[in-house]
């Protein structure tokens, strides 16, 4: 059987750009993992690791124009977009070859010998080790920072762990180009090319996920693929970890209060924030919970004042617009529901913003309106009136799982007054980011950033953003009584690297 | 129907000793479910935890004669080894007060904001909150410290997290006794009773880990039915983290050097190690690698001397008595399998301990001896007597995740000569615990502690052993531009509780 061709499209225009390569059989995925698994040893030493970010964010920065060129033709994202995404890719690249070299990842402890404990304690050494080579399933909405040298990538070279991607589909042109600069930058460094592979397909990125050297995945994506790709991973003979980010509504409340003070200012900050990118974040506020009163019909207005504005855009692909007329169309025509501003088709390959509005009560029950609590991609937003408090809370207590999950509160509620508290009370189960008075777009890569939630948020309690998201791709080991002489720098009482460690009981750094 | 009862049985008799109750519908198991659920408030205080801790273990050491005469009549383990594990039980409830007290755990970052990033970093605080209720599954062969009161339920009750534990069907009436006094415990603290379940049965224990109100699982036990679990808690429509100990071989190699050095020492070492406990412990050193040579054989005679010394026991229950008869048997008659010390079954209800010898060779590629690579619960160790260093590295190549990996070395080879680096290098892999001239029986409660390692020794990368057990019951949160008023005391400025933490990027404590 001749392999299937893969090919880049314009979405723009729904035409072919070139072709890229063919779709990776099997057998061709195990040798890729294959040399991505004997690459492994070449990464042991952090200051390499450090050494090949800083060198690959390099490359990629030099390279930048033709770059965000290429991802423009695939996306149709806009060179603005695309620029700053690449300079926060770099970023994030350079992030993590702080995080290697600082070493905290390393989880060093050590626990001298102790005679009086019950039982006794031995003289036990504890560090992270990677866990072997690592999957990573591209995203289509970040070409850069969530693709082939995205956050799981970056993350995963940090911890020391070979990576091979499964190219995404809408950019396979861009993800090729990138996998080489990552290559060029790991030869520069001494080391094999094979410590980045990239692999094409559907069916390759089954097989990946299934194969016996692969030790751990991240995946970006619907909650379909990611939660086919979850169960594949648990049901190994060998299960692995998969760290997948699969879905979120984000919901926004508004109280009363703050619509009172600033309703012009919020519609205004959440058309931006929803259209941003043709709202194809995953972070787009999908649900805002706005009180049904004169204050509320003022916020609505700039909302739709806001959006009307917004310029038509064109999605990642043509899938995409259709699900996303469809999605909408089946939401507007649930009783209750109005379009303030329709969102849609637009020509033949556009679509444009609009939200819907529904009354909160009719989300307060199971029911055909279950639909509105689901995430729907593109730049569409659910606007829901409530009356009462109470279906606020009603509400939110029906919600999945969500990256985010924001409210907006007055100048007084801010300083702790009325049931401000008891909000963000309610709103902390539901998600893995709480934001007060801003908005969900726009993820900072911080050390103190968590991007990922409860299900089906993330498939897991890690983060894909920030410096805690090396965390996924190493697993703890513990020498005991181990000779001075055969134990690794790390764990030697003189601390030859410097590292912050905690002894017998103490940090120390 | 009728409510299946739940026996307590002596296994020195195989008579019932006592009624203790009936197995628990999957309704039942959703009011204890619910129940914990609802108590989860009363656990939100640090300080709350940490004195309900430590009022635990002062309840249980003053309850601890008849907690010891129960155990043993019903676990057949004897009063010195449980008065010891009793000991250890209390001191790690103790010790995760103490860790909850100090709040590592908790993972603050902070990042003030930052305009000068890519993109710019708004005001980040991170913590790490409790998932919820926590399932535990309690194992057999440690009847307290890995059941009821062990170490699942003591780091997910200092994690904040309410537990229902699935009580081991060989020692009930310990468990509900141990349950009473955890429950005393909490009461006295003002707190639910509810704060911690028990269900009894095999059903039960599918219904908990299937309950949407329990947020992770936490088991120690068979692959058989550990896979089982964890194969439901992946499979749920809202997955959970499972973590779960299953198998392990816990492979022990022993270079020539070392033999030359000590091989009497060596050979009663092992005896000791894999007849303590009935050869009922989890870190049993399963095969031994021994160079065949003479001092390899005196390694085997001192092995054999020990082992034929050691007093006839009785296993915690009849089928795992049965089990054992037969896995000994299957493996005593592959090819070229010898039985220097005979074990097998002693008596009606008896087992008596020994050892196989098998030439390393036979195990190096798949075939018959591959059952000799799994775990045989119970006082039987195999030992692969290799000719070359070679046959070593081909067979632990061969072998599965494991909790502990064991080196012997010489002394010239415990300074770093020979190949004791590569050894250490390839043992790392394949276990959690690395030892050198120690033996993996005795698993300290310490912080530097790790037990846990690759499928099947866990399902994750977590250990249930030691201070970061604690992480497992745990997800990060982190709030973004949120006012101090409205901020919990661990992420305020000003550190009003203390806690170490990392503010940008530099950790303070």
């Amino acid at each position: 059987m001749e392999a299937a061709p893969v090919w880049s499209v314009d979405p723009r225009s729904g035409k072919r750009r070139e072709r890229v390569g063919v779709e990776a059989s099997a057998g061709e995925v195990g040798v890729v993992v294959r040399a991505a698994w004997e690459a492994r040893g070449s990464l042991v030493d952090r200051g390499v690791r450090a050494g090949f970010l800083r060198g690959a964010a390099a490359l990629l920065e030099a390279s930048g124009d033709v770059l965000v060129e290429v991802a423009d033709a695939e996306t149709a994202l806009g060179g603005v977009r695309l620029r700053g995404e690449l300079a926060r890719t770099c970023y994030q690249l350079r992030a993590f070859a702080d995080v290697v070299e600082e070493g905290s990842f390393l989880g060093v402890i050590i626990d001298h010998p102790d005679a009086a404990a019950t039982p006794p304690v031995p003289d036990l050494r504890r560090f992270k080790v990677p866990l072997g080579v690592v999957a990573v399933y591209a995203a289509s909405n970040f070409p850069f920072a969530f693709s082939v040298a995205g956050g799981d990538t970056a993350s995963a070279l940090a911890a020391g762990c070979p990576v091979v991607v499964k190219a995404h589909p809408d950019h396979p042109g861009l993800s090729e180009r990138v996998a080489a600069v990552l290559r060029r930058a790991a030869v520069e460094r001494g080391l094999p090319a094979g410590v980045v592979g990239l692999v094409h397909g559907f069916e390759a990125g089954v097989a990946l996920v299934g194969h016996p050297l692969v030790a751990a995945a991240g995946f970006t994506g619907s909650v379909r693929g990611g939660r086919a790709l979850f169960d594949a991973a648990a049901a190994r003979p060998v299960p692995i970890p998969f760290h997948g980010e699969l879905g979120s509504l984000n919901p926004v409340v508004v109280t009363q209060a703050a619509a009172s003070e600033r309703a012009e200012e919020i519609g205004a900050g959440l058309a931006g924030s929803m259209t941003l990118g043709v709202g194809q974040f995953c972070v787009k506020p999908g649900l805002v919970l706005v009180p049904a009163s004169p204050e509320g019909d003022r916020l609505v207005e700039a909302l739709a004042g806001g959006v009307a504005r917004a310029a038509a855009g064109v999605l990642l692909d043509g899938r995409m617009r259709d699900n996303f007329v469809a999605g909408v169309a089946e939401r507007a025509a649930l009783a209750g529901v109005e379009c303030p501003v329709v969102p849609g088709g637009e020509g033949e390959r556009g679509v444009r913003a609009g939200f819907l509005t529904v009354p909160a009560g009719r989300l307060t029950e199971p029911g055909a309106h279950d639909v509105l609590l689901e995430e729907c991609f593109g730049p569409v937003t659910v606007v829901a009136r409530y009356g009462d408090p109470a279906e606020v809370d009603a509400v939110l207590a029906r919600l999945p799982g969500n990256l985010t999950a924001t409210v907006h509160l007055s100048a007084g509620e801010s300083e702790g007054q009325g049931r401000a508290g008891e909000l963000l009370a309610r709103l902390t189960p539901l998600a893995g980011r709480v934001l007060v008075n801003g908005w969900p777009t726009g993820v900072a890569v911080a050390p103190a950033q968590h991007h990922g939630g409860p299900y089906p948020a993330t498939t897991s309690t890690s983060t894909s953003v920030g410096a805690t998201a090396i965390e996924r791709w190493l697993r703890p080991v513990t020498y005991q009584h181990t000779p001075h002489a055969l134990l690794p720098p790390e764990l030697r009482d003189d601390n030859p690297l410097g590292l912050p460690r905690r002894v017998n009981g103490r940090l120390q750094h």
